[in-house]
C-alpha cells in the first residue's frame, strides 16, 4: 500500500499546520524587522553566565545529571522551585505540589491530557494564545471563547459560559496577555477563583509574562485565591532566563499532580536535568531577581517607543496600552485585512501575526499583534513606519 | 465542589501508575543492588567532557542556543544527525527525514498522537516494554500481543494478527529487546517490511540499544528494508551518551514526519536547544564512536558474569542469553512467584522487576527482568546470591 493512503487519528482532522507558516519561513531573510514572534532580546540571554553555570554543575552534580532522573524533578531544582514558587507566586506549599516541565507548553499539554476527552468543553479568552488552541484542538476539545476586554475575561459572560457549556476548563493567559497585552482586574482574579470552587472547573492559569511589569502595580495570581485547588499554576522561566532551556512549572494540588506525572512518564519521562540544574544553579546564585529588573528597562522604553508609533499611525484605530509583557495588539481601520496585507508588509521586510488567528472562532480580520521584545527602538521606529506605509496603500 | 470529585479524562482509566512503584522508593537505600532499572553506568556518562562541551557550545553559539528554536530542531543537530542516521542505520536519506525528540519516550508519543484513535489495535511483542504500553494506554490503544521466542516476533503469528486485527501500528524492539534482550532475526526484519507495506501498517522500529552489542553480528535494521515508507525509526542518545540529556530522534517520511512535527509543537515546542547543541558537538568530534567501544568491555563481562551466576541458581529454570544490551529476561520454577518474593529481596538489599508487567495480559509471574549495566561484576555476584538465597527459602 502507499503511505501517502495512510489514514492519521481524528485529532489532525482540520489542523494542517499554521496558515502563516509559509510567510514566517521568509523572516530570516536579513534586514527582516519581525513583530511576529514572542522572543526575548538578545540583551536578556544570560550567555555568559549560563556557560560558566553550565560546567560548574556538570563538574559538581555531573554523573546524576547525565543519568536518569525521576519524573518528579531533579531535586535541587525541586528545592529551589518550592522556596521561589511559594512567596513570588502566593501559592500555598503546604496544599501544592510542583513538577518541572519542559516549557509550560508541555504543563498545559499534561494538564489537557489529565483532563480532557473529545468534546469536552475548555472555555477560554477571546482572542488567546494561538499555540495553545492547537494543542486544545488536537485534544479534540471544544473551546468556547468568554467575552474579554482591557481588564480581560468578563466574568459575568464566564459565569453564564459555565452554566450553559459545563466546561472542563477554564484556559487564561491574567497577566500582560497573549495576544492583547491586557491584564486581568484584581476582582475578577478573585471572582474565577470563587466560581472555580463553585462549579468545579480546573482553572488553567497560564502566566509566563507575570514578572515583565514596566508599570502599574503587580497583581496576586488567581492561584493565590485559590483555597479549594481548582487553580493550577503554569509557569516558564522562558521569559525571564532562556525559552531555549525549555524549563517551565506546573503547581498543583496532589490529585491533579500526580495525573500530569503520570502523563509525564508518557511524555518525556523527565525534564533534561542539565536544563533543570542550570535554572536552580541560576535561582540559587541570586541572579534571577536582578536580571529581570536588568531586562525590564530596555523593554519598557521598547513598549513605549511602539505606542508612540501607534498613535502617530492614521490607518490604525485602536490599539491596547499594556503595562507589561511582549505584546500589543492593535486594529486597522474596518475594511482592512491583516492576513492579506502581511505578504505586503513582509516584501517591505517587516512582519506582525495577523490577529484573526488568535480568535477562537476566526473573524476579526482588521487586528494584528505586535512583539516589541526582539526589536530596538530604532528598528521599532523603522518597522513601523513601514507597517504604516503598507496600510495606508492598501 | 471538593476537588476530590474532580473526574479526570478517561484515557486515565484503569491507569494507577505503577504497581511496584512503592518498592521502587526503597531502592535508594545505602546499599542496594539493584538489578530493576534500566541505567547505563557511572563509568558510561561522559560528565568531564560535557562539562567542557557545554561551556563551549555555549560560548559560541549561546544567544541562539538559549533563543526559541525550530520545532524541526536545531540546525548544527540537525546536521549531524542526517550525515550520522543515514549510514549508521542503513536508512534512506533522500527519502526520511529526522526529527529531534526529547528522548526517543517522545518520539513514541508522538507517533501515538499521528495514528492513534481510541480501540485502535496495536501489535506487540509478548513481552514488551512497559514504559512505552503505558504510553499506549494512555492513548486508549489496545493492545494485542504477538507470539515471540528468543528471535523476537513469530512473523506467522504477526501476520495472522494483522489479517485479524487490522492494527494500526506494530510496536517492535528489535534488537537487545526490553525486557528479554532478544533480537529479532534478519529474516524476520525482511518479512516485517514486506508487511507492513502489504497490509498499510506503520512499524514503530524503537531501537535505542542498536550499538550495544558484545558479541555476534550486527544486522540491518528494519526501516533499511523499508522501500514504501510505512516504517518509522526511533533512535535515543539515552544509552550511549546520556539518558539526563533526554535527546533522541524520529526518522520518517515526510507525510508521517510532519504530523509528528505538529504534535511536538503542543508537545514541548522543540527539544532543549543546549541538549541537541551538546549531542551535535560530541558527534562532531568523533567522541562517539570511541565512547561506545569504551563502554562495551565493561558491560560485556557484567553481563557475562550475570549469566554465569544464573547458570548456578538452582530456582531459575531458564534465562534469555542476549548478544547486547541491558537486560536479561528470567524465570523461575513453576509456582515461584516473582511479584511476591521482590518484597522480600529488597529486605535482603536486591531488586529486579517482575516479568508479568512486562505482558499486555499479565500472567507469566515466575518470571523477572534483571538489568546488568547499573552494577558491577562483584555487585553482580553478591546480589545474584542473596537473590538465590530468597528464592529457595521461598
Amino acid at each position: 500500500m502507499n503511505v501517502n493512503e495512510l489514514r492519521f487519528a481524528k485529532r489532525f482532522d482540520g489542523i494542517t499546520g499554521s496558515a502563516i507558516r509559509e510567510i514566517f519561513k521568509l523572516l530570516a531573510r536579513p534586514g527582516m524587522i519581525s513583530f511576529a514572534g514572542g522572543n526575548p532580546s538578545e540583551a536578556a540571554l544570560p550567555d555568559e553566565e549560563m556557560a560558566w553555570i553550565a560546567a560548574d554543575v556538570l563538574k559538581k552534580d555531573g554523573k546524576r545529571i547525565l543519568q536518569y532522573g525521576a519524573t518528579e524533578g531533579y531535586p535541587p531544582f525541586l528545592e529551589a522551585l518550592k522556596a521561589y514558587v511559594g512567596p513570588h507566586f502566593g501559592i500555598d506549599m503546604e496544599k501544592n505540589g510542583v513538577l518541572p516541565t519542559t516549557g509550560s507548553t508541555q504543563g498545559m499539554q499534561l494538564l489537557l491530557s489529565a483532563l480532557i476527552d473529545p468534546g469536552d468543553v475548555i472555555l477560554v479568552e477571546d482572542p488567546t494564545f494561538l499555540g495553545n488552541m492547537q494543542s486544545m484542538r488536537l485534544y479534540q476539545a471544544k473551546l468556547v471563547p468568554v467575552k474579554s476586554d482591557d481588564e480581560g475575561m468578563d466574568t459575568d459572560d464566564l459565569e453564564r459560559k459555565i452554566r450553559e457549556y459545563h466546561p472542563r476548563m477554564i484556559y487564561t493567559i491574567p497577566t500582560f496577555q497573549n495576544p492583547t497585552g491586557c491584564t486581568l482586574g484584581l476582582e475578577r482574579r478573585k471572582k474565577i477563583a470563587a466560581l472555580a470552587e463553585e462549579y468545579g472547573v480546573v482553572v488553567a492559569e497560564d502566566d509566563p509574562y507575570h514578572d515583565l511589569r514596566y508599570t502599574g502595580q503587580e497583581l496576586p495570581t488567581i492561584k493565590s485565591f485559590d483555597k479549594a485547588g481548582w487553580v493550577v499554576f503554569l509557569g516558564s522561566f522562558s521569559k525571564v532566563i532562556s525559552p531555549g532551556l525549555r524549563v517551565g512549572f506546573l503547581a498543583a494540588e496532589p490529585g491533579i499532580l500526580r495525573k500530569c506525572v503520570i502523563a509525564k512518564q508518557g511524555s518525556d519521562l523527565h525534564t533534561g536535568l542539565l536544563n533543570q540544574a542550570m535554572c536552580a544553579e541560576y535561582i540559587r546564585r541570586g541572579l534571577l531577581e536582578p536580571h529581570i529588573r536588568s531586562i525590564l528597562k530596555g523593554y519598557a522604553d521598547q513598549m513605549n517607543t511602539m505606542l508612540d508609533e501607534l498613535a502617530h499611525m492614521k490607518t490604525v484605530a485602536s490599539f491596547t496600552r499594556p503595562e507589561g509583557g511582549l505584546f500589543i495588539f492593535a486594529s486597522l481601520d474596518e475594511g482592512l485585512n491583516a492576513t492579506k496585507l502581511l505578504p505586503k508588509a513582509v516584501e517591505r521586510c517587516v512582519a506582525y501575526v495577523p490577529g484573526t488567528h488568535f480568535y477562537p472562532e476566526g473573524g476579526h480580520e482588521n487586528t494584528f499583534r505586535l512583539n516589541f521584545s526582539k526589536s530596538t527602538s530604532e528598528e521599532i521606529r523603522r518597522g513601523m513606519r513601514l507597517l504604516e506605509e503598507t496600510f495606508s496603500r492598501a
